[in-house]
């Protein structure tokens, strides 16, 4: 029994000496919980590297699309650089035109060591300018609506998920999970990865050009 | 533009006249995220056919085993039949030791019209009493310590999911997501299992026999 219980705790591929990443996730109301709870699984595997943290523009609770009420810090509170998580969801519609979210989103987004954007949370970052000249990736049923945001972002129709840079950005919503195991496997290695899908049991799809979702 | 907000929305397999469903999450401190989330997700695709509600057993703020911050209603506001959520995770390891917890839980699964649980959420239902003589599954790297709760129940231990009547149990974490699928597909048939993969651009493993991390 103890012996299970020891190999469900995950294990440690932090190496000494490296300093832990904040992991800033994005939350507005109408967010769409998957974009937020697959990456948050994931790197939750590895609590020696992540922090996992929740903020919202203004802070307080925060409501799904799924009505999950969830409590946040303000966005001001953002103290350290790290990986700023964006999530898509139906919220995302009107908060593109909300120009002091995305003036905030956008200081944030330049500050950051990486960014993740998952499913039409690429809209968000596309509006304040961060991805102006560069590849991104977004949701399947939302693409039109997406590349109508920004016209100077190189939009990739065909992907599960896209890297320029530090910048991953994903297809939608179960995307954002294959993403951050590619993510995991750049920094940490196949080893890890594969440790991780173990402890979730879940069946990677490892190819970022492997997208059976593209029209 | 219109088109793809429209495309979207979730579609509609409610049939007039049937009732929705009231899905009670029962969360708890250091339940795992996905657990809760894969299967959230999911039903939340069909937000006429099913409404997510969040309890945990006195009610008030709960935080998951990846810290977030989530607020719940008393289990005592439980009202109607429904389906009954139970996730897995680090704190089903003292769950199972607090009888008051387990006496309520009980009286939920026996009223439930449906019981779904997810990685070691089978350990908490087990000793409640209610998957004795019944088959069931959990997580493979807490099996040992799932079927040293209750001795009385089948352990299948080698399953993506386990169906016993109106009891549907998940390996470990994201095989949650699969069996909710299969739920949706035994109840509202293939056509919709195929629009809700597409809207959330995931792979569904159908087959419930296929258990790759099986030991």
């Amino acid at each position: 029994m103890t012996e299970e219980i020891l190999s469900n705790v995950p294990f440690c591929c932090f190496k000494r000496g490296e300093k832990m990443k904040q992991v800033a996730i994005v939350l507005f109301d109408n967010f769409e919980t998957l974009d937020v709870f697959g990456p948050v699984e994931l790197l939750g595997r590895l609590p020696e590297a992540y922090s996992l943290e929740y903020y919202s523009m203004k802070g307080g609770m925060v409501t799904s699309g799924q009505g999950t009420k969830i409590v946040t810090e303000p966005f001001c509170e953002i103290t350290s650089k790290g990986i700023l998580l964006i999530p898509g969801g139906q919220g995302t519609r009107s908060l593109v035109d909300d120009s002091e979210f995305i003036e905030k989103l956008g200081k944030l987004a330049y500050k950051a060591e990486y960014i993740f954007t998952v499913c039409t949370g690429a809209a968000l970052l596309a509006k304040t300018g961060r991805l102006n000249g560069k590849e991104a990736t977004s949701n399947k049923r939302a693409f039109q609506w997406v590349q109508s945001i920004n016209e100077q972002v190189h939009w990739v129709k065909k992907a599960r998920w896209v890297i320029d840079k530090n910048i991953y950005s994903s297809s939608g919503v179960s995307a954002g999970m294959d993403m951050t195991l590619g993510f995991l496997c750049d920094v940490h290695g196949e080893e890890t990865v594969k440790e991780v899908c173990q402890g979730v049991e879940y069946t990677w799809n490892r190819d970022k050009e492997n997208d059976p979702f593209a029209r």
